[in-house]
């Protein structure tokens, strides 16, 4: 390990900026925001899953005390009135047909939310039933009802690289990504053995504390948005579209966000809000109940065959995936989730004959979007639990096998992309000391590894940052990165004070506007620390050679004779100038300011699988010993090691949280959550019948390790990090009760029940 | 006059930007900001003028059902609790003493603005009246009451390059501004003839339609201040000083404004609403109601006497002005006012021997501060009444004089400064034709001229502005200027879509915010065309410069062979792209941006009268035609011409609705406006008592020309407007009663019963 560079802010755990405003409930959430004139308003969700709309009649709800008016399908001529991140296949509220149980077919807006609640009930909506399809199986069986007449994978309405080839029309595919290298087919026949196994994940929810929440005013040619969303300039393109409005005319103002975890990304319900504000001309706010936050977005249900040859000494030759992942009613981020899941399938290994078909599959079901992971949890949940099926079939030791078969440090992931970045052997060797991997389990107890890589940072990233440094010297950054819980605020303030040789209190961070706010693509893909932290500290030193250029003249001086010193310019002999004074006699007025600008531009150009190569590769370690209760079926979590390669953490503290975090977020789809469908109706959306992990869940025992190489293209050596403790823990704990019980699970989740029934079946 | 530079929008009579939303109501202003859980402010202000509070009982009013807190001088310990625009003189309540009656005592907050203003009545404060000084005679007599004890004009409370000499310590002169020139008293004696007038301004108040309105948030650490104010920037540096916090903890955000005309120039209650935030924490609103804005600043009334010597064919050879300018209870910007009235006095003359005192006098009367005109109104009324005074004794035509004497183009107002930079007499020329000068009135009817010119720009000026070109080639504009209703917003929107080749509907203004706004010292001196107006076209000009680099690049030429035209880049041989398709395939992504930034930097060092050279000369010339009406004494306006010296205007129908608005206040405070003060109690602060001018009485014939010589420093040849059409209009009215009655007035305002008793005494 190298040493590491000496640095006074940034490396350290300072306290978070906005821990105190938020456990005071100081905090500013959407939720807060209020108008003179503001209306409530309320969906209408459709309680069918598949329907087409014979009518709608709102008379009476219109005529109800307290309704401001009521938006329908007859709203939306002269809107554009379709948008989707990726397809435009959505509308703001359902126009011929309503496709999922809970998709919004009409809006009230009232002087309050109860009138808006109540008032739902008397819009009258007639409906055609269809044929429904819930399941992967379903919907690309031969005849299958479509969810969308109109096939979204084709070319014209893509409006993006996304799509399906010509075959898959009139089928509910929308997506398709296929990846190959080497000969597959002829790798099988090389190899001593293969094998094939098929994996599946569940439909599981982001539960962030926060639901979707937005206000929307539209003025008299301008839309303000306030949304709890983490793209606010993709949001803005969106409603741009939408309203024919200019992009300088839509404004959209991120307060602070309760959680995010990627169901905030993209267009949720904004469009309604916004559309009935440019109805009523009348501020709106239009906050859900956690149940309209599961009948929103979700997680991709995923279906993953892999099939796997190896020599007899258990080197990989081949391997074949084959991926389905539900995207549910509307496509949302699904091409750009299934074209991640297909890539990253491959997992950590080097495999030289390789073949990936990823599908995108529409179902009459909650839309799938943007989940932390991104495609890779449900990949990597497949091919590391099969890495310990293989290792059992070829009877060797399952750390063995991955260790013959790990990717080096500087070795391609595919031709083209980003080399491997870090020693993927030394964390896996990590974590295997630290779950004590050679020592003997007792009785129902078992211990299980995995170690799952992403690319991460996202393509084509473009961000942009601003450091405005006031006549005092203090500081205040404008940054595109959304503050949702992960600590961005911190980090990358301390990124500012480090540069900037001054303390942390000197720096504010302003508000979210994409008025005034640099550009950036969005606060998704780890890319925070990365991508926005390298425009952060671009912008620091363009204010810092400014700050020193100023300096210079003022002290008469060379620059080069100038350096900054907490919060002081230091020139020869012991001469120094607090920055404000520095600032104010370069102005020579009570006044001025330095502003330095920075910027983040993908502008590599090598030709990679995914057309961008990846900014970092993000690793997640993960190693578990559980013990099985044979008569209740429960799992208990004895222990659980995260390691994480962070290249330099920039706040540590913060840095651990984000890992067990996103382990806990494992916890919860490996052994609790699943949103259960049945005839087309979801049956558990909310806080009593899903359940996610408590703190009785909590391992007894929890390591969380950060790998610090200084490896990482971030700040001062910095990586992204936050989703990659999330990918091993489903296969780390699987793993570990084949051990336990010799039971292996191909589904998540593994409840109680499904553990009792194959302890059961297995004793019979 | 020079061909003038062809311009696309900028140049053009655009409609305002704001103009729909104001006339809609959709326009935000402070008012309309609301938060959960705000209270609401009212002010305890003094009954008495001038008074030892002896004690302050506020139980009472705490314990009435609704009230929050109370604030009083009990609450200021551990916050630097005096503040100023110049001295720090002024209290956030009222500590020792009282200085005027209405100075604010206690602030109660309570859950609605009625418990708040019920509960003013049970607040208790016990005062010992101390002896009042109210007009300049009384404040400057020996042994007067003192105002303030401690005397601010001395050094160590000055903090600012205001003062006086220590001669003056222990009397109620706060500041004095001294000039010469030549040898005064040797100019008087080689004059053929030396006369003496003195003239007198009144108190008169702003009258914006928007009273003084502000919120406050004091969050965990942070301020927020929304505010109707005119120097955000400003504001937070003297908010940061009271909290003791970083300038990056205090934030202040100026939705629209309802007129400032200077009255919302530095603070005025907004530490008060703060302060009461601070301690009940708690979002705070304070709303004055328009007597409150009578009891928070005035113009300064003034005393100005003049002696000028003469030859006997008219030409100036000396002139002495001793200037008083009555700043009520606390400085404010008495200091500055008095300053440039100082350095105004002279007027557009060339005056080789000159010799001016003024001097700034406490009073026990509501403050004064900057004022439209600031300072130049009340010289300009004396010394352009004393002009038609000379040539009346001289027995010359005033235009003859005038002309005779006035300043060339090229020639200096004082060595050091800025040459005159406009032809003085054109303007006078096109009045007197415009007024038809020479043709006879009839009977009680009479015509009088003027000519006036004031510094104008500001001193020390530093601006900063940013365009944000987004991914359609839309704009916003980040301006630290306040649309005060002057129409900044349109007008320097026009210069960024001239600059930028595109359609104003392109361009956005962004929400005024110091956090993200680049600094800007202050909207006052009309600087806001020159001094912001060349900050936006150097952003806007560093926009363009990134775009074309952008576009050459994405076109595969040279820089040198594109260029903007019509919102699209234009290559050789025809070929052109639209801003957003150069942006989106330069950043290679549906996304980045363009952003260029602007600087105004006053870095002129000559040695000048008033540390700083002007940035440009700002003239009015004035033409009126009245006729008294003998009976009743009232004073009928058959016709105003005003001309003004805009350089280029960029908006012409809203440079002529400046300069119409300008003649108006004069109007008002010639004919109407008196703030009446009996035993040092304001009678009059309000809508009734207080006459402001209103459409009836609007000259007959109002005619407003554009002098457009394209001779100024700001965008395009543009000059700032909007002060000089005030400057000549209570002169030129003044002249044209003597021309029609033989009665010379030297007292404002010439009210109709004024008039008939001066016509009641010539006829005995």
């Amino acid at each position: 390990m190298k040493p590491k560079q000496a640095l006074r802010i940034a490396g350290k755990s300072a306290p978070r900026l906005d821990g105190l405003e938020k456990v005071t409930g100081k905090a500013v959430y959407t939720g807060d925001i209020e108008f003179p004139g503001m209306a409530f308003a309320k969906i209408l969700r459709s309680p069918v899953p598949h329907a087409r709309i014979v009518s709608i009649d709102v008379r009476k709800a219109e005529s109800l005390p307290g309704v401001v008016t009521v938006l329908t399908r007859d709203d939306l001529k002269g809107l554009n009135y379709q948008y989707g991140a990726i397809y435009k296949d959505q509308s703001i509220v359902a126009v011929d047909k309503v496709r999922y149980a809970g998709d919004p077919v009409a809006a009230v807006l009232a002087v309050n939310e109860d009138t808006a609640e109540e008032a739902l009930r008397f819009i009258d909506v007639e409906y055609a039933d269809l044929p429904t399809v819930t399941s992967i199986e379903e919907a690309i069986a031969p005849g299958a009802s479509l969810v969308h007449e109109k096939w979204s994978g084709q070319a014209e309405l893509r409006g993006s690289s996304y799509g399906a080839p010509e075959r898959f029309k009139g089928t509910n595919i929308c997506s398709v990504f296929a990846y190959s290298r080497g000969d597959v087919e002829g790798g099988f026949k090389k190899s001593d053995h293969v094998f094939e196994d098929t994996f599946r994940f569940p439909k599981v929810q982001h539960f962030s504390m926060e639901p979707h929440t937005m206000v929307a005013h539209f003025g008299q040619d301008h839309l303000t948005v306030w949304s709890s969303c983490q793209d606010p300039f993709g949001l803005r393109d969106q409603l741009a579209g939408i309203f024919n409005l200019p992009l300088s005319h839509v404004r959209v103002i991120v307060p602070y966000v309760g959680g995010g975890y990627g169901g905030k990304l993209y267009v949720k319900a904004e469009p309604i809000a916004a559309a009935l504000s440019w109805k009523a001309r009348r501020p709106v706010k239009l906050v859900m109940g956690i149940s309209e936050s599961f009948k929103t977005v979700t997680r991709h249900p995923a279906r993953v065959r892999i099939k796997t040859g190896l020599t007899k000494d258990g080197r990989i030759v081949a391997r074949e995936c084959e991926i389905y992942m539900n995207t549910g009613a509307y496509a949302d981020a699904g091409p750009r989730v299934t074209q991640k899941a297909g890539y990253r399938a491959l997992g950590p290994y080097r495999i030289p004959n390789a073949k990936v078909d990823a599908h995108c599959v529409y179902t009459n079901t909650v839309p799938a979007g943007a989940f932390r992971g991104f495609g890779a949890v449900q990949v990597a949940w497949a091919y590391e639990s099969q890495m310990d099926l293989l290792a059992e079939r070829l009877d060797m030791d399952p750390l063995d096998l991955r260790l013959k078969n790990l990717l080096k440090k500087g070795e391609p992931y595919t031709p083209g992309d980003t080399p491997v970045d870090c020693d993927l052997k030394e964390g896996l060797m990590k974590v295997a000391k630290a779950i004590d991997w050679k020592a003997q389990s007792k009785a129902n107890t078992g211990k299980g590894l995995s170690v799952c890589l992403k690319d991460a940072g996202g393509t084509f990233k473009i961000a942009g940052a601003t450091v405005k440094m006031s006549s005092d010297g203090s500081v205040v950054l404008l940054t595109g990165t959304v503050e949702i819980g992960q600590g961005s605020r911190t980090a990358l303030s301390q990124v500012v004070a480090e540069e900037l040789s001054t303390d942390l209190e000197q720096i504010s961070v302003a508000q979210l506007d994409t008025d005034v706010t640099p550009y950036d693509v969005s606060t998704s893909a780890s890319s925070s620390m990365t991508v926005m932290g390298l425009a952060v500290q671009r912008a620091a030193k363009d204010a810092r050679r400014q700050l020193l250029e100023a300096a210079a003249k003022v002290m008469g001086c060379k620059i080069g004779d100038v350096k900054l010193k907490d919060g002081k310019v230091q020139g020869k002999r012991g001469h120094s100038l607090l920055y404000g004074k520095v600032i104010t006699d370069y102005f020579g007025s009570k006044a001025g300011e330095i502003i330095g600008k920075g910027l983040y531009r993908d502008i590599r150009t090598k030709k990679a699988a995914l057309g961008s190569t990846t900014t970092f590769w993000e690793v997640g370690w993960g190693g578990a010993e559980v013990e099985v209760d044979r008569d209740t079926g429960e799992i208990h979590l004895h222990k659980y090691v995260s390691v994480a390669d962070v290249g330099r953490a920039i706040n540590p503290v913060q840095c651990e949280g984000q890992d067990e975090g996103g382990v806990v977020f494992g916890i919860g789809h490996t052994l609790f959550e699943q949103m259960v469908y049945e005839d087309g109706q979801l049956l558990n959306p909310n806080l009593v019948d899903y359940r996610v992990p408590n703190f009785r869940d909590l391992p007894d025992e929890f390591i969380s390790t950060l790998v610090e190489n200084e490896n990482g293209p971030g700040p001062f050596g910095s990586k992204g990090m936050g989703e990659g403790g999330l990918l091993p823990v489903a296969s780390a704990i699987a793993n570990a009760i084949s051990k336990a019980v010799g039971i292996r699970f191909y589904d998540l989740p593994i409840t109680p029940e499904k553990v009792w029934r194959a302890l059961q079946a297995k004793e019979k």
